[in-house]
């Protein structure tokens, strides 16, 4: 079910790290958050209680799944989780490794600037996520209910 | 599991709805948004992937509880969930009614403020809220796995 002129029916929105048929994985390039992925519903729908008990259990545990890697891999200080869709509502949750170098922490990442950004942390960050990256479409698609399109 | 000087280990966090075992409602009182909710986890724990896949089921089904009473009951334009806790590092998932006149529409409510408060409004809201908590508390007392402590 997609709905011409919606951002997240019409592209991607983002660096697709993982494609399913139910919800896909896309990095975001967010100035000065060199980890901050979403969680896209391929779906048009608004809001989380716009799906069933058991598609929020299967995206939940997506959201889990991402969690569960950045913090493996990149040792964040805080994982950040948000499904907002103010400006877009189609559903998507925010899966966002917060570092206390980075430019808002511990602000929200919608929040005013603190600092200027880290570039030589940035690029070690950069540098994990291929690695990063692998793992999380490994998982991804070793997880029931949400097959690669063929 | 509680943590000496951690706020929401020390105190509610906000006006109690529902205090179940695992798991509480309060409603925030944050100037400008009269429906601002918050699922606080009872145990000290810091991101969501802490809790084992029952909690975590038990915890957003919880979350996706209170949206749909606030859906019913207020037909917001927008519901934000976010678990961030930078500042504060213990679960705890914003639930937050969203409308088109509140002060930072379409923007996050952590983001720069767009216009003046709209006290006529906020005030009918405030209004709802009796009737929308008793549904909440009901709701919440029903489910299973979050019993009334007694």
């Amino acid at each position: 079910m997609r709905k011409p002129g919606c951002p997240l029916c019409d592209a991607d929105g983002g660096h697709i790290v993982f494609a399913g048929d139910r919800f896909r994985l896309v990095r975001a390039d967010e100035a000065g958050f060199p980890a901050f992925y979403r969680v896209v519903w391929n779906d048009h729908v608004a809001e989380f209680t716009d799906l069933g008990a058991a598609d929020r259990a299967l995206c939940m545990e997506a959201v889990a799944q991402v969690e569960t890697l950045l913090r493996e891999h990149l040792q964040p200080h805080k994982v950040n989780l948000a499904a907002l869709g103010n400006a877009v509502p189609h559903l998507h949750w925010h899966v966002i490794a917060r570092f206390e170098w980075d430019t808002h922490f511990p602000s929200p990442v919608w929040a005013q600037e603190r600092r200027p950004a880290e570039t030589a942390r940035i690029a070690h960050v950069n540098g994990q996520l291929p690695r990063l990256e692998e793992a999380l479409r490994n998982a991804l698609e070793a997880r029931p209910g949400n097959c690669t399109p063929s």
